[in-house]
C-alpha cells in the first residue's frame, strides 16, 4: 500500500529557506519583489494570487499586484510590462496567462524581460530550459515536481521516468528538467499506443494531460513515484487529478494527491525563482 | 536481413524540389541567398562548405562564403553578423560552430537574425523547436533524420521511437521533431541504465553520442529502423558511425550508414531552410 505525499511539507521546507534568503538580502539593504500582472479576474487566477501575497508577506517578499480590465488593449499593456521591466525595484513578473484573445502571446512573450520572467513565458527562458542552462527560469509547476520528487528522496538517476503530456505547460519542460537530473525519460501523448504498459514500466511516473483521473492501476508499477500534475473537476464536482489515487496508491510506493499535491508548491516555487532574480540583478 | 539506406536518394530528391522553389522564385524576381561564415580554416567546415556551394551552385541559390582569421575579435565578429544580418540580399547565414574560443558562444548566439539562422543558433529558434512552432529553423541534422525517415516511407506516428544521446546538436532537437511527429519518444544517456534493453524495444532507434560503434545487435529490435547520426574515426583510421552496421543489420529492418547517410541529407536541408526564410522575408 502506497503513500500519499502531500505537497504542504515541501512549499514548508522552501518557505523556511526563502525567510532566511529574504533576511540575507535586507541585511544588504535589497527587498526582493516580485510584481503580478493580471488581466481581468479569473477566480483561479485570484486564488492563486491570494497564496502568493499570504506566502510572500510572511517570508518578506514585496508583492505588487497590477491588475487590468479585461478589454485593456495589447499596445497599453505592452506598454504596462515595459514600464515593469525598468522598474528597478522589481526583479520577478508574473503575467498570468492565458491572455485574453485581444492579445498576441507570441508577440507578448519577447516583451518580458527573460531576467525578471518568472514563468518561463520569455523563448529565451524556453532556450535555458531545453538546454539545460541554470540561470534561466523553468515553468513554476514543472520544477515543483522536480522539488518534490528531491523533497520525498526519490533517486532520478538513472531511473526510467515516463511522462504522460507533451504540452508547453508540463509535459515537455518536466521532461527536461527530469533529463537534468539525470533520469532517462519517455515522453507519452494522446497518439501513443499501449500507454499504461509504457507507463508501467516506469520508475516515476509524471501527468500532465488534463483528464479526470485518466491514470488506473494498469498504468502504474510496483512501487512507481507517481506525480499528478492534473486540476480538473470530477463528475461530482469536485476536484481531482489525472490519477485515480485510490485506485493506484494499491501499486505506487508515494504518489502526490490532488488537491493538495503539486499544486500547493507552485507559489514557493515562484518565491524561489524571485530569490534567484533579485540575487542575479544584485550580482550576488 | 536488413537494408542499407542511404543519404544520397533523399537529398537528391529534396534538390530536385529545390531547383523548382528557387526557379519559381527567381520567376518573381527573387534570388534565394545564402551566407556562410566561417571562422579559421577547420577542414570538416570546409568539406562542408564545398558540398553546399556545389549543390547550391546547382540548384541556383547563391552562396557567399564570407571567410576571417581565426583569431578575428568577438566584436569585430558581432560587426560583421549585423551586417549580413541587414543585408538584404541574404537570406538565410550559417555560422560554423564550435568558434574560437575568444567567442562566447553565449553572446553571439543572440547577435544573429532569428529569421535567417538556418542551424537553430538563436535562442528565438531553440525555443519555437521546443513548442512545436514551426515557423522556425530547427537544425540541419535532426532534421534530416526526420527527412530520411519520411523519404524510406517509415510511419512515426504512435511508434517507440528511442534517442542515445541527450545533446542540442542531435539528441534534444530530434526529440522533439519526432514528438511533433507524434512517436512516443524515449531520451537516453550515459547514465541510463539497461541502455541496450530500452533501446531493443524501440521501432526506430536514433543514435547521436560520438562514440564509434557503440550500437551492437543488443541494442536493435527485431526490424526495428536505425538511425545513425554519430561521425567518429575507428581503430583503422576509417570514418564509422556510433553504430556497428553490420552487426545490426542482422536484425534491423532498415539502417543508414556512416559515410554516406544522415550527413549527406544535411546540406540539401540547409538548403530547404533558405528557401523557407526566402519566401517568409518576401511575404510568399
Amino acid at each position: 500500500m502506497g503513500q500519499i505525499i502531500k505537497g504542504k511539507p515541501v512549499a514548508d521546507a522552501i518557505t523556511e529557506q526563502l525567510a532566511k534568503d529574504v533576511e540575507e538580502l535586507k541585511g544588504k539593504g535589497i527587498t526582493p519583489k516580485l510584481t503580478i500582472m493580471r488581466i481581468g479576474e479569473n477566480p483561479s487566477d485570484l486564488s492563486y494570487e491570494r497564496g502568493a501575497l499570504k506566502r510572500y508577506a510572511k517570508v518578506g517578499i514585496d508583492t505588487e499586484v497590477k491588475a487590468y480590465p479585461e478589454n485593456i488593449s495589447q499596445e497599453e499593456f505592452i506598454e504596462e510590462i515595459k514600464k515593469v521591466n525598468e522598474d528597478n525595484k522589481t526583479h520577478g513578473i508574473l503575467i498570468f496567462r492565458p491572455l485574453p484573445k485581444q492579445m498576441d502571446e507570441d508577440i507578448i512573450k519577447h516583451v518580458i524581460s527573460p531576467e525578471k520572467d518568472m514563468d518561463c513565458f520569455s523563448p529565451i527562458n524556453v532556450a535555458k530550459l531545453m538546454s539545460g542552462d541554470k540561470t534561466g527560469f523553468p515553468p513554476c509547476t514543472p520544477t515543483a515536481v522536480i522539488e518534490i520528487l528531491k523533497h520525498y528522496n526519490v533517486d532520478m538517476k538513472g531511473k526510467n521516468a515516463v511522462v504522460i503530456g507533451r504540452s508547453m505547460v508540463v509535459g515537455k519542460p518536466v521532461s527536461m528538467l527530469l533529463l537534468d537530473e539525470n533520469a532517462t525519460v519517455t515522453i507519452c501523448h494522446s497518439r501513443t499506443k499501449n500507454m499504461a504498459e509504457i507507463a508501467s514500466k516506469a520508475d516515476i511516473l509524471v501527468v500532465g494531460v488534463g483528464k479526470a483521473k485518466m491514470v488506473t492501476k494498469d498504468y502504474v508499477g510496483k512501487d512507481a513515484v507517481v506525480i499528478d500534475v492534473g486540476i480538473n473537476v470530477d463528475e461530482e464536482g469536485k476536484l481531482c487529478g489525472d490519477v485515480d489515487t485510490e485506485d493506484c496508491l494499491e501499486r505506487a510506493s508515494l504518489i502526490t494527491p490532488v488537491p493538495a499535491g503539486v499544486g500547493s508548491v507552485t507559489t514557493s516555487i515562484l518565491g524561489k525563482h524571485v530569490i534567484k532574480a533579485c540575487k542575479a540583478q544584485n550580482n550576488l
